[in-house]
Protein backbone atom coordinates (compact mmCIF):
# COMPACT_ATOMS: atom_id res chain seq x y z
CA UNK A 1 0.00 0.00 0.00
CA UNK A 2 0.85 3.45 -0.66
CA UNK A 3 2.69 5.92 1.95
CA UNK A 4 0.35 8.63 3.15
CA UNK A 5 1.42 12.51 2.86
CA UNK A 6 -0.31 14.90 5.02
CA UNK A 7 0.80 18.81 5.64
CA UNK A 8 -0.13 20.08 8.77
CA UNK A 9 -2.41 23.08 8.25
CA UNK A 10 -1.30 24.41 11.35
CA UNK A 11 -0.30 24.20 14.78
CA UNK A 12 -1.71 24.23 18.40
CA UNK A 13 -0.22 26.39 21.40
CA UNK A 14 -1.28 24.81 24.89
CA UNK A 15 0.05 25.33 28.08
CA UNK A 16 1.68 21.78 27.97
CA UNK A 17 5.24 21.97 27.76
CA UNK A 18 6.11 18.19 28.89
CA UNK A 19 4.25 15.24 28.24
CA UNK A 20 4.35 14.70 32.00
CA UNK A 21 1.42 15.95 33.60
CA UNK A 22 -0.83 16.78 30.74
CA UNK A 23 -4.39 16.06 30.51
CA UNK A 24 -5.00 12.69 28.83
CA UNK A 25 -8.17 13.83 27.44
CA UNK A 26 -10.39 16.87 27.37
CA UNK A 27 -12.12 15.89 29.64
CA UNK A 28 -9.21 16.20 32.52
CA UNK A 29 -8.78 19.84 30.75
CA UNK A 30 -11.43 22.09 31.58
CA UNK A 31 -11.04 25.33 31.47
CA UNK A 32 -7.32 24.58 30.01
CA UNK A 33 -6.98 27.12 27.09
CA UNK A 34 -5.23 26.82 23.79
CA UNK A 35 -5.10 28.55 20.80
CA UNK A 36 -5.12 27.06 17.22
CA UNK A 37 -2.36 29.23 14.76
CA UNK A 38 -3.95 28.35 11.23
CA UNK A 39 -1.84 28.52 8.31
CA UNK A 40 -3.38 31.94 6.82
CA UNK A 41 -3.36 30.47 3.42
CA UNK A 42 -6.91 28.09 4.94
CA UNK A 43 -8.26 31.15 6.82
CA UNK A 44 -10.97 30.77 4.33
CA UNK A 45 -11.76 27.15 5.70
CA UNK A 46 -13.12 28.75 8.60
CA UNK A 47 -15.68 30.37 7.07
CA UNK A 48 -19.21 29.55 9.03
CA UNK A 49 -17.45 27.44 12.01
CA UNK A 50 -17.66 29.83 14.60
CA UNK A 51 -21.36 29.17 15.53
CA UNK A 52 -20.29 25.41 16.48
CA UNK A 53 -19.14 25.34 20.11
CA UNK A 54 -17.04 21.92 19.93
CA UNK A 55 -14.53 20.76 17.15
CA UNK A 56 -12.77 17.98 16.80
CA UNK A 57 -9.20 18.34 16.29
CA UNK A 58 -6.86 15.57 14.17
CA UNK A 59 -3.47 16.06 15.05
CA UNK A 60 0.35 14.44 15.35
CA UNK A 61 1.57 13.31 18.24
CA UNK A 62 4.86 15.11 17.18
CA UNK A 63 6.79 13.76 20.81
CA UNK A 64 5.87 10.46 21.10
CA UNK A 65 7.96 7.46 21.13
CA UNK A 66 8.33 4.43 18.43
CA UNK A 67 4.97 2.73 18.22
CA UNK A 68 3.87 -0.24 20.31
CA UNK A 69 1.41 -2.74 19.77
CA UNK A 70 0.89 -3.36 23.36
CA UNK A 71 0.85 -0.67 25.61
CA UNK A 72 -0.48 0.07 29.20
CA UNK A 73 -2.86 2.81 29.29
CA UNK A 74 -3.07 5.37 31.34
CA UNK A 75 -6.72 3.34 32.58
CA UNK A 76 -5.07 0.57 33.26
CA UNK A 77 -2.61 -1.51 34.91
CA UNK A 78 -1.50 -4.41 32.36
CA UNK A 79 -0.71 -4.54 28.75
CA UNK A 80 -3.89 -4.01 26.39
CA UNK A 81 -3.84 -4.04 22.44
CA UNK A 82 -2.91 -0.07 21.12
CA UNK A 83 -6.01 -0.35 18.93
CA UNK A 84 -7.75 -1.04 21.92
CA UNK A 85 -6.85 1.98 23.68
CA UNK A 86 -6.35 5.66 22.79
CA UNK A 87 -2.75 5.78 23.77
CA UNK A 88 -0.48 7.66 21.88
CA UNK A 89 2.19 5.20 20.92
CA UNK A 90 0.22 4.27 17.63
CA UNK A 91 1.69 3.01 14.42
CA UNK A 92 0.26 6.05 12.71
CA UNK A 93 0.61 8.51 15.39
CA UNK A 94 -2.73 10.37 14.74
CA UNK A 95 -4.79 12.52 18.21
CA UNK A 96 -8.24 12.96 18.35
CA UNK A 97 -9.54 15.51 20.78
CA UNK A 98 -12.93 16.79 20.70
CA UNK A 99 -12.58 20.91 22.30
CA UNK A 100 -14.37 23.99 22.77
CA UNK A 101 -14.35 26.46 19.91
CA UNK A 102 -14.46 29.96 21.97
CA UNK A 103 -13.46 32.76 19.33
CA UNK A 104 -11.78 32.71 15.70
CA UNK A 105 -9.84 35.87 14.74
CA UNK A 106 -8.35 35.77 11.58
CA UNK A 107 -6.03 32.57 11.62
CA UNK A 108 -5.82 32.41 15.09
CA UNK A 109 -8.50 29.67 16.80
CA UNK A 110 -9.00 29.78 21.07
CA UNK A 111 -10.06 26.73 22.28
CA UNK A 112 -10.35 25.41 25.88
CA UNK A 113 -10.08 22.02 27.08
CA UNK A 114 -6.92 21.88 25.63
CA UNK A 115 -5.51 18.39 26.30
CA UNK A 116 -2.31 18.30 23.72
CA UNK A 117 1.40 19.43 23.82
CA UNK A 118 2.94 22.64 22.95
CA UNK A 119 3.85 22.70 19.14
CA UNK A 120 1.68 20.20 18.00
CA UNK A 121 0.81 19.52 14.36
CA UNK A 122 -2.83 20.10 13.45
CA UNK A 123 -4.35 18.38 10.09
CA UNK A 124 -7.53 19.00 10.45
CA UNK A 125 -10.45 20.49 12.13
CA UNK A 126 -14.10 19.13 11.76
CA UNK A 127 -17.21 20.30 13.28
CA UNK A 128 -18.88 18.29 16.36
CA UNK A 129 -22.41 17.15 15.38
CA UNK A 130 -23.62 15.15 18.23
CA UNK A 131 -26.52 13.79 15.81
CA UNK A 132 -23.21 12.20 13.64
CA UNK A 133 -20.98 11.87 16.33
CA UNK A 134 -22.30 10.76 19.41
CA UNK A 135 -23.41 7.01 20.31
CA UNK A 136 -25.52 5.66 23.51
CA UNK A 137 -25.42 1.86 23.79
CA UNK A 138 -22.14 1.10 24.18
CA UNK A 139 -20.11 -1.73 25.51
CA UNK A 140 -16.65 -0.44 26.21
CA UNK A 141 -14.87 -3.68 27.13
CA UNK A 142 -11.75 -3.29 29.45
CA UNK A 143 -12.85 -0.29 30.69
CA UNK A 144 -16.31 -1.25 32.18
CA UNK A 145 -13.95 -2.57 35.04
CA UNK A 146 -12.28 0.71 35.04
CA UNK A 147 -15.05 2.95 35.56
CA UNK A 148 -14.57 4.65 38.61
CA UNK A 149 -11.30 5.77 37.64
CA UNK A 150 -10.97 9.32 38.42
CA UNK A 151 -11.34 10.55 34.31
CA UNK A 152 -11.81 14.20 34.58
CA UNK A 153 -8.36 14.54 36.71
CA UNK A 154 -6.29 12.22 34.87
CA UNK A 155 -2.38 13.76 33.40
CA UNK A 156 0.00 11.82 31.87
CA UNK A 157 3.10 10.52 33.23
CA UNK A 158 6.22 10.02 31.04
CA UNK A 159 4.97 6.27 29.19
CA UNK A 160 4.98 7.26 25.86
CA UNK A 161 8.06 9.62 25.99
CA UNK B 1 6.50 22.65 9.03
CA UNK B 2 7.34 19.12 8.20
CA UNK B 3 5.26 16.77 5.94
CA UNK B 4 3.80 14.00 7.87
CA UNK B 5 4.28 10.76 6.46
CA UNK B 6 1.74 7.73 7.30
CA UNK B 7 1.50 4.00 6.31
CA UNK B 8 -2.00 2.55 5.98
CA UNK B 9 -2.69 -0.46 8.88
CA UNK B 10 -5.11 -2.00 5.90
CA UNK B 11 -7.93 -1.53 3.66
CA UNK B 12 -11.35 -1.03 4.78
CA UNK B 13 -14.03 -3.26 2.24
CA UNK B 14 -17.79 -1.75 1.89
CA UNK B 15 -20.30 -2.78 -0.53
CA UNK B 16 -19.72 1.36 -1.58
CA UNK B 17 -17.80 1.04 -4.85
CA UNK B 18 -18.93 4.24 -6.15
CA UNK B 19 -18.89 7.78 -4.51
CA UNK B 20 -22.18 8.13 -6.22
CA UNK B 21 -24.36 6.87 -3.41
CA UNK B 22 -22.66 5.87 -0.49
CA UNK B 23 -24.20 6.52 2.69
CA UNK B 24 -22.84 10.35 4.24
CA UNK B 25 -22.24 9.14 7.39
CA UNK B 26 -22.49 5.50 9.32
CA UNK B 27 -26.23 6.69 10.93
CA UNK B 28 -26.96 6.59 6.95
CA UNK B 29 -25.65 3.49 6.94
CA UNK B 30 -27.57 1.16 9.22
CA UNK B 31 -27.13 -2.19 8.75
CA UNK B 32 -24.48 -2.27 5.94
CA UNK B 33 -21.67 -4.86 6.54
CA UNK B 34 -17.94 -3.66 5.74
CA UNK B 35 -15.17 -5.96 6.60
CA UNK B 36 -11.16 -4.33 7.90
CA UNK B 37 -8.46 -6.26 6.33
CA UNK B 38 -5.53 -5.33 8.97
CA UNK B 39 -2.24 -6.41 7.98
CA UNK B 40 -1.30 -9.26 9.47
CA UNK B 41 1.90 -7.31 11.50
CA UNK B 42 -0.95 -5.61 13.63
CA UNK B 43 -2.78 -8.03 15.02
CA UNK B 44 -1.44 -8.13 18.08
CA UNK B 45 -2.80 -4.41 18.81
CA UNK B 46 -6.05 -5.69 18.20
CA UNK B 47 -5.62 -7.43 21.81
CA UNK B 48 -9.16 -6.42 24.29
CA UNK B 49 -10.69 -4.70 21.20
CA UNK B 50 -13.71 -7.46 20.84
CA UNK B 51 -15.52 -6.00 24.31
CA UNK B 52 -16.43 -2.42 22.00
CA UNK B 53 -19.51 -2.57 20.55
CA UNK B 54 -18.20 0.77 18.34
CA UNK B 55 -15.04 1.90 16.94
CA UNK B 56 -13.96 4.77 15.20
CA UNK B 57 -12.06 4.59 12.08
CA UNK B 58 -9.50 7.41 10.62
CA UNK B 59 -9.03 6.69 6.80
CA UNK B 60 -7.71 8.61 4.21
CA UNK B 61 -10.42 9.50 1.65
CA UNK B 62 -8.43 8.15 -1.62
CA UNK B 63 -11.10 8.58 -4.45
CA UNK B 64 -11.81 11.96 -3.59
CA UNK B 65 -10.64 15.12 -6.01
CA UNK B 66 -8.44 17.96 -4.68
CA UNK B 67 -9.45 19.91 -2.06
CA UNK B 68 -11.26 22.96 -1.62
CA UNK B 69 -11.64 25.30 1.15
CA UNK B 70 -15.26 26.07 0.44
CA UNK B 71 -17.83 23.67 -0.56
CA UNK B 72 -21.90 22.74 -0.67
CA UNK B 73 -21.94 20.55 1.80
CA UNK B 74 -24.67 17.49 1.46
CA UNK B 75 -26.58 18.98 3.95
CA UNK B 76 -27.03 22.32 2.73
CA UNK B 77 -27.25 24.34 -0.29
CA UNK B 78 -24.80 27.07 -0.06
CA UNK B 79 -21.18 26.96 0.06
CA UNK B 80 -19.74 26.27 3.97
CA UNK B 81 -16.08 26.78 5.15
CA UNK B 82 -14.63 23.13 4.84
CA UNK B 83 -13.34 23.12 8.44
CA UNK B 84 -17.14 23.96 8.96
CA UNK B 85 -18.63 20.78 7.38
CA UNK B 86 -17.48 16.97 7.10
CA UNK B 87 -17.02 16.67 3.15
CA UNK B 88 -14.52 14.73 2.43
CA UNK B 89 -12.66 17.80 -0.24
CA UNK B 90 -10.13 18.83 2.83
CA UNK B 91 -6.53 19.62 3.32
CA UNK B 92 -6.13 16.55 4.65
CA UNK B 93 -8.53 14.02 3.22
CA UNK B 94 -8.62 12.24 6.25
CA UNK B 95 -12.03 10.30 7.13
CA UNK B 96 -13.38 9.82 10.54
CA UNK B 97 -16.53 7.15 10.96
CA UNK B 98 -17.53 5.24 14.18
CA UNK B 99 -19.02 2.10 13.56
CA UNK B 100 -20.34 -0.85 14.85
CA UNK B 101 -17.73 -3.61 15.62
CA UNK B 102 -19.51 -7.20 14.86
CA UNK B 103 -16.42 -9.31 14.88
CA UNK B 104 -12.82 -10.43 14.79
CA UNK B 105 -10.81 -13.25 13.76
CA UNK B 106 -7.52 -13.22 12.52
CA UNK B 107 -6.53 -9.74 11.03
CA UNK B 108 -10.52 -9.39 9.57
CA UNK B 109 -12.75 -7.35 11.83
CA UNK B 110 -16.08 -7.51 10.61
CA UNK B 111 -17.94 -4.01 11.12
CA UNK B 112 -21.42 -2.64 10.71
CA UNK B 113 -22.68 0.94 9.31
CA UNK B 114 -19.75 1.21 6.93
CA UNK B 115 -20.56 4.39 4.88
CA UNK B 116 -16.71 4.63 3.24
CA UNK B 117 -15.50 3.87 -0.06
CA UNK B 118 -14.54 0.26 -0.82
CA UNK B 119 -10.65 -0.41 -0.63
CA UNK B 120 -10.13 2.70 1.56
CA UNK B 121 -6.87 2.83 3.41
CA UNK B 122 -6.69 2.12 6.83
CA UNK B 123 -5.29 4.26 9.36
CA UNK B 124 -6.16 3.99 13.12
CA UNK B 125 -8.88 2.37 14.67
CA UNK B 126 -9.62 3.77 18.28
CA UNK B 127 -11.90 2.27 20.91
CA UNK B 128 -15.63 4.51 21.47
CA UNK B 129 -15.71 5.68 24.50
CA UNK B 130 -19.10 7.54 25.91
CA UNK B 131 -17.44 8.94 28.70
CA UNK B 132 -14.67 10.63 26.46
CA UNK B 133 -15.98 10.64 23.26
CA UNK B 134 -19.96 12.16 23.40
CA UNK B 135 -20.50 15.78 24.04
CA UNK B 136 -23.99 17.23 25.23
CA UNK B 137 -25.29 21.21 25.10
CA UNK B 138 -23.66 21.40 22.33
CA UNK B 139 -24.19 24.71 19.37
CA UNK B 140 -24.08 22.87 16.25
CA UNK B 141 -23.77 26.46 13.82
CA UNK B 142 -25.41 26.11 10.04
CA UNK B 143 -26.90 23.20 10.63
CA UNK B 144 -29.15 24.00 13.43
CA UNK B 145 -31.77 25.47 10.35
CA UNK B 146 -31.02 21.91 8.96
CA UNK B 147 -32.08 19.95 11.21
CA UNK B 148 -35.30 18.27 9.47
CA UNK B 149 -33.01 16.90 7.13
CA UNK B 150 -33.35 13.25 7.06
CA UNK B 151 -30.12 12.68 8.10
CA UNK B 152 -30.49 8.86 8.34
CA UNK B 153 -31.08 8.57 4.29
CA UNK B 154 -28.57 10.76 2.84
CA UNK B 155 -26.38 9.31 0.23
CA UNK B 156 -23.49 11.53 -1.72
CA UNK B 157 -23.46 12.53 -5.43
CA UNK B 158 -20.68 12.76 -7.37
CA UNK B 159 -19.90 16.16 -5.76
CA UNK B 160 -16.44 15.50 -4.11
CA UNK B 161 -15.61 13.13 -6.89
Amino acid sequence: MEQILFNPIGIIHTPHTDIKGTPIQPIAAAGVRGAIELLPEYIPGLKDLEGFSHITLLYYFHKVGTPQLEVTPFMDTVLRGIFACKAPKRPNKIGLSTVRLISIEKNIIKIEEADMLDGTPLLDIKPFYPKYDNREHVKIGWLEKNSDFPIDKMYADDRFR
